[in-house]
């Protein structure tokens, strides 16, 4: 039976498209539906996602944000107030033009994203500097008319969050889309184990409507990056569009400031092509809806005695953990375990009780540890997945610097991304023309500006004097 | 302040439905937007849909049922597969017929729920009697076309959760029918503090598509009905509709048995049409978000100090309580405090210490409880919650009990909807033209089958002898 389910894995370094696609539907996380570039999210798929909400809900409602939620639908003329947004999103919207049996006066499109309707909301529930700051998030589906989709990593519907402030001051919007990136960093390290990186998005590559964009930007195992969580700054842009207008502590009429950012279910993507292997699922602990498996090997009272009793310690001490009882073989639950990514997996077998040993394998390494029965299972079980978590993080660390490179003109960075992409350092002018150049050599983009001060030496492109220290690679 | 506040809302008795709308906005809940027939949820209202999710989410995981995601999208022909479904719901769906620039091949509806998109998931992945039960839900929005609307009761977006069951056989997905109607049931009662009354739809008044349809009917202030919560047994309608085999134990290839249950954000409107009052919104404290506010009365440091001792005790005991340190005016704040429907004010101000008491002040009642500062606050605090949430609950039970009315013939039915609508009792024949009849009274329509069993005596319409005893009543 293992066998038989490994062979549905193409192997990583063989064709990493294929084997992504094959994690996808081995480790059952979505699978595609009958709407052209929508994916259904099965509930190995959601339960990751349901993790990522439950821990940033908490951070976000620490801060004092507050959820909401606002229509899915916006009329075109709502829309179109502000120009750069328009410009934006419109090639990318679904366009609703019936409702019922009649033909709308007014088509609606399904929302891109909610500026608009924040805005809205705002234009009429914000008056004085005694309503700010309204800290407002919402968690909502939303829609773009992509043309090329990939589960998880593009696709035309997608899950999210969206955070929309807005503030009295322009420092307290700028600090709010600062502690807002910080706050997805922190997610990324310390609970995916993504050693992402911070920057700001170039004027190019940046959010349409933003004045800037702060991103997170990590790298895949194939050296490909991927943004994985955008906090933009829009400064009064937005207000000014959608006449949202306050009065301030000197009772002038003032525009406020405003701030959106969000992640999606694009991390669940990450996940697989930052941590995962040609076995299947590798989770982090911290993130992983089920962090230990039990197996009990053939069917003695004792056997099953055991399990309930290491299932119960487990569960008391909130680690999550389950005994697979179903009909299957153990080696068939061994693989089953290993493609859906349990962090660990606990067997305990008839013949091993008798040499009072019970073997914990961990997913990350594969390897198997062998203890005595009566060591402290619950000490030994929460230092094992905070060594797994801490390994993974070193390992994608590891990963990440290997594919880290630095080019000082076109022809080495040509050279990289003909060889291996990865992150590339590379000086920049600030001259989007240059940008445009770099991207004629497969698609290669700026990720993100890292250092804008003190710049010394010349443009990776033009050669003239250097004014930003910006990271490229190839994107998903 | 107060008198100010609280003359935004039209007495209850004088115009029930603009008293409806202006607690909507008075207390925060809700506010209408620029897409005609769909509404905000503002952080107030949204809050208390969290706290349903979170209560309901854990009670359904708790009976093995796992989350997932289907799309937003349904093709047209997807849709027309089941024709009860889509003679049920073409009149009132949204069309997305325009994705990017393109006009599409295909039309889109949005889902305005989603049996067909889980029977297409189903036929691909249910194959033998071990992939069986399948206990699959979503939390997610869904789209009708609705003419009127009202917040939270109709509106042509809503947000709920749809379950849908498969199963190998018909007792299974018929105990499951029943145990989702049983949740809802409980959850109503034990949470909402609302008296509702299970049974079943009649066949005019089932879902489209259903072999049968179980509902809880509650009935509101002014004696006017609204479901609930629905569960749907199916049988082998839709999985012969769309497809949908597994071969069974015996090696025979069978079509599966299905349900479907749902329950909305019209939950919301149903506590406010219950439990609410002039002064605005009512909670019953296990569904309110925050159960106590504590308001210091003058800026003094022992008034804070207690204020924040205790609000650190009922955090440390589960107690959702927090002290409102704004800027506003003591009178303000309790005001708002009323409107906004939080269960216990505790009131602590510079003179009352000197006394060595505080006040506590029950929102359901306004009752001023004044109390020695020794006492035990939390255990306090507990008990009165719960005399709070079990009076609620017995004084809906009261006006259902005065609001409920029994009818043995329609002149004595009209008597009753021309003087006092609420729920009537009246057997019934069983004859879809008796129910068209009774309609015509004001849209009485039936609300459910309480009773099918050895009916003795003559149907409240035509007079022939009746099969059921049903309710009867007007509907939001």
């Amino acid at each position: 039976m293992k066998e038989n389910k490994l062979k549905e894995i193409t192997s990583r370094d063989v064709d990493f498209a294929k084997w992504y696609t094959d994690v996808v539907r081995a480790a059952h996380l979505a699978d595609y539906s009958s709407v052209k570039g929508c994916i259904v999210i099965e509930p190995n798929g959601y339960a990751i996602w349901e993790r990522m909400q439950e821990i940033l809900d908490k951070e976000f409602k620490k801060l004092g944000h507050v959820n909401c939620q606002m229509p899915l639908l916006i009329p075109e003329n709502l829309l179109k107030k502000e120009g750069d947004l328009v410009e934006g999103f419109a090639p990318e919207v679904a366009w609703v033009t019936k409702g019922g049996e009649k033909e709308l006066e007014e088509k609606l499109c399904i929302r891109p994203t909610s500026e608009t309707l924040f805005c809205d909301y705002y234009a009429t529930h914000v008056k004085s500097y005694r309503d700010l700051p309204k800290l407002y998030n919402q968690w909502c589906n939303v829609l773009r008319w992509e043309k090329e989709t990939r589960p998880f990593l593009r696709s035309r519907e997608f899950l999210w969050q969206e955070g929309h402030t807005i503030h009295s001051t322009r420092e307290e919007a700028i600090k709010e889309t600062d502690r807002m990136m910080d706050v997805y960093y922190r997610f990324h390290h310390d609970v995916l184990a993504i050693p992402s990186i911070k920057g700001k998005k170039t004027e190019k590559e940046k959010f349409a409507g933003a004045e800037y964009t702060l991103t997170n930007e990590a790298l895949m195992y194939n050296g490909f990056s991927l943004q994985l969580g955008t906090s933009h700054y829009f400064g009064q842009k937005f207000s000014k569009a959608y006449g949202v207008t306050f009065t301030n502590k000197e009772n002038k009429e003032e525009y406020p400031y405003q701030t959106s950012w969000g992640i999606t279910t694009r991390m669940i993507g990450a996940l697989i092509m930052v941590h995962s292997d040609d076995y299947g699922l590798v989770l982090p602990p911290k993130i992983a809806p089920k962090q230990v498996v039990i197996i009990p090997i053939g069917d003695s009272e004792e056997v099953n005695n055991l399990s309930k009793e290491i299932e119960e310690k487990l569960l008391n001490n909130e680690i999550s953990a389950y005994i697979d009882n179903s009909e299957k073989s153990p080696g068939f639950k061994f693989s089953e375990a290993e493609v859906n990514g349990i962090p660990i997996r606990i067997e305990i077998g008839k013949r091993d009780l008798e040499q009072n040993i019970i073997t914990f394998v961990r997913r990350d390494t594969r390897e198997k540890i062998t203890k005595q029965i009566d060591i402290d299972i619950v000490t030994f079980t929460k230092n094992l997945l905070d060594t797994i978590q801490k390994d993974m993080y070193e390992k994608a660390k590891k990963r990440r610097d290997e594919l880290t490179f630095k080019a000082t003109n076109l022809k080495e960075m040509e050279n990289i991304l003909n060889t291996q992409p990865g992150f590339i350092y590379g000086l920049w002018c600030g001259d989007s023309k240059c940008e445009e150049k770099i991207k004629e050599i497969k698609g290669c983009k700026s990720r993100c500006i890292v250092d804008d001060k003190e710049i010394d030496g010349n443009c990776v492109c033009c050669g003239k004097k250097a004014e930003y220290n910006v990271i490229w690679g190839i994107q998903y």
